[in-house]
């Protein structure tokens, strides 16, 4: 999506260790009217699927899969990545491990929200390992549902994520990917 | 807002120690068309401010966020209550207790998104002993910035936090305000 990747080159900021700083529109200010477009473009990519919910994690997944969803007519839902009194015990699980916050934690969604009829489409603002991709995927397959794939925002091409999810099959749609992140601040994307 | 109590009233569940449930539209699972007639809403009661950005904080303030600041034109910007690589240090920062977790943290911006010239309108799902309101109102406050009232789509009116912010001036609207909830699991609203 070329209005994206003029937007990462433009706001974008790339520190050491391929840490890329999208805070002034994707996860901590939200430029909503652009978060529009792209869910628009996420519905254009799916349109032929019959999706009936979105899924998305805490946080910054959220305003993207909002957006996504209102284009599809259908709800989202988030798992939670943090215990909280307003999450039922009675949930689905899973164990994920982010290299970016050096922590692993539980995700969950509570079963009632996600059942064998749901057609599911992840979405997430970045894809670098995969491990947050595996981790609702397999909520999903608890739930006994279908995932038609995954539309992600920004992939970190150079990490082996969206590699290892295409090669199980899996649809993978990232509207910007990232070959290389250099030294002296600038980035390249893979030319499709 | 009518709508919103019948949908309270249909869909959530009441739980003893005054907990509603709202997973099924509001704070796990989003009904995201809701979400779009609340945020108009929301731009109805404050169409003569001259709104800059909306605040919130994590997580499920921010749907309902990005559905008020689309029809405003202003980005939203949303409050960070868990350290992570992504935020930078250069931050405005205040500590926020959340009865209904009963812990304390500390809630988080960057200085670069918040700023004197800020005309700001505070978006929360839940509005109980307005804690987190004061500390987001804080976070304004640091920044220079001006609030111009906070939109809450549920307000706990028993409890008080919104009592205390209106006394102190400040400009309140909530779209559903809930009188008393019963060990029966019914509800009853204020009815204005």
């Amino acid at each position: 999506m070329k209005a994206l990747e003029e937007k990462i080159l433009k706001e974008g900021k790339v520190y050491p260790g391929n840490v890329l700083k999208v805070g002034s529109f994707l996860n901590h200010q939200i430029d909503v009217s652009f978060m529009e477009e792209i869910g628009k473009e996420f519905h254009s990519l799916f349109q032929n699927e019959k999706i009936t919910k979105v899924l998305t994690i805490e946080t910054s997944g959220i305003p993207v899969a909002c957006f996504a969803a209102i284009c599809f007519g259908v709800p989202v839902l988030f798992a939670k990545k943090h215990q909280t009194k307003n999450l039922s015990d009675d949930c689905y699980s899973t164990e994920i491990t982010s290299f970016t916050h050096g922590n692993t934690y539980q995700a969950r969604i509570e079963k009632k929200y996600l059942n064998s009829d749901d057609v599911v489409l992840i979405i997430d603002d970045f894809l670098a390992n995969g491990c947050a991709l595996e981790g609702l995927m397999d909520l999903i397959r608890q739930a006994g549902a279908k995932c038609v794939g995954c539309g992600i925002v920004i992939e970190k091409a150079f990490q082996d994520g969206g590699k290892r999810l295409r090669e199980q099959g899996i649809r993978v749609e990232s509207l910007a990917r990232i070959a290389k992140m250099n030294d002296d601040g600038t980035l390249e994307f893979i030319k499709e």
